[in-house]
């Protein structure tokens, strides 16, 4: 029985996350926390159904007295136990179609992918202390990956893919700190669930492009669910069977480079 | 012949490489800009004896105003040539002594460390366009290794840290971005140069822990101005000699892991 609180869950994977949790049986997910920034009709309807399992917060990981806010809310709800897991999967990725010397948006990005993280895990790390599963999954991508650039140059977003590396490294810094209270930090790419990636599927020529954020979700989650404390402070690949022939670090389940 | 810009010069290595670079031949280095962003007396003393090879520019990288009025004035002075080095050397190491959950200046270090670097480059980048050389050297750190972060996990410095792995992200971006403009991008770092780092020496246990910030700046310059085309969208690391022998990854001049 777990209690998870995931951020950006108006739509997209945030909301597949959420809505995948709650398909599983109570006594695995007992409680979900959605976060939202605005109103989200899809989320309310889920919530309807849920016979009080999900839980909507107004939440915008740009505004720290939202964050503030939603943790005493979800504190109150949670009336003494601790919050099991957090999934930071709020994020943005602009594009800059003529090359990254035009950037303007490195720092909104930052703060949304980066500095949205922290603070919401700031604001949620006393709730984490006394949750019984201490886990934490950052969503990232491969395309935050260093070593993997070359790869994905030809996709314009590098203030995404500078976010994201910037992503991996504040979590490793979590992990290296919290490890021995217990915690389990890790980022988990997603691959192209996300459904503002499909770029990738026309310019990086993929053949089999055609991953859904149903299918990509269902991926995550096996990732996260399964991570133990041998995954603090790892960057998880999810895997698809039948995608790993396509070329490497296609959602193999292998742990893509830094 | 070579002009060359250097942000962060009125102290610490940034002056030391200015220093450094005015005392090979005119031949070589026949012009240095060095940006300051408040009076500093031993650049203006440098300055003068420089015989006009040293030009102190007011310079603030976390304000775009006083950027764009530097790239300006530079362009005066040069006449219709171009830049041909611009080392972002600029940046700042805030300390967090109660853990990563605890730090509040993540935002403030990332617009010195990460955007102030993007916004020199951008500024100056139609100069560096005219440029002989096309070089940018951005000074980094073994420290924004997220490989190595494990090694680096007693130094309470998780904002120095994430925004130097962002800055190692970047610069790749840049280097994929131009190399076919004939750009040469590339992150360095100078090891305990900086004298801000002086911490690692006890905290770290080093037991030649007595590189100067003249030795630093030294290995630093041989790798920034060895560079070549064939080190685009590296990350460097200094050698000295003697220093191979006491550990991984130490001055031995093999890139970092990303």
């Amino acid at each position: 029985m777990a209690s998870y609180l995931i951020t950006g869950a108006s739509r997209g994977l945030g909301f597949e996350l959420a809505r995948q949790l709650l398909s599983l049986p109570a006594s695995q997910v007992n409680k979900v926390f959605a976060t939202t920034r605005a109103d989200a009709p899809g989320l309310a309807e889920l919530a309807q159904k849920s016979s009080g399992r999900l839980v909507v917060v107004k939440l915008d990981v740009t505004k720290e007295a939202t964050i503030k806010e939603a943790a005493k809310e979800v504190e109150a709800d949670l009336a003494g136990r601790g919050l099991d897991v957090l999934i930071n999967n709020a994020g943005k990725m602009p594009w800059t179609p003529n090359g990254v010397a035009t950037m303007d948006d490195l720092e909104d990005t930052f703060i949304t992918n980066v500095l949205g993280v922290h603070r919401v895990t700031q604001a949620f790390f006393p709730l984490l202390q006394k949750g019984k599963l201490k886990k934490v999954a950052n969503i990232s991508s491969t395309l935050g990956s260093i070593a993997l650039a070359p790869q994905y140059a030809a996709g314009p977003a590098p203030a995404y893919k500078i976010t994201k590396t910037a992503l991996n490294s504040l979590t490793v810094q979590y992990a290296l700190g919290y490890e021995k209270e217990g915690f389990t930090f890790f980022a988990v790419s997603p691959g192209e669930a996300d459904l503002s990636l499909k770029w990738l599927k026309t310019d990086l020529g993929s053949q089999n492009a055609d991953l859904s954020v149903e299918v990509g979700a269902k991926a995550a989650l096996d990732k996260i669910i399964g991570a133990g404390k041998e995954q603090n402070g790892q960057f998880l690949n999810i895997k698809i069977e039948g995608w790993e022939k396509t070329g490497p670090n296609q959602y193999d389940g292998v742990n893509p480079p830094w």
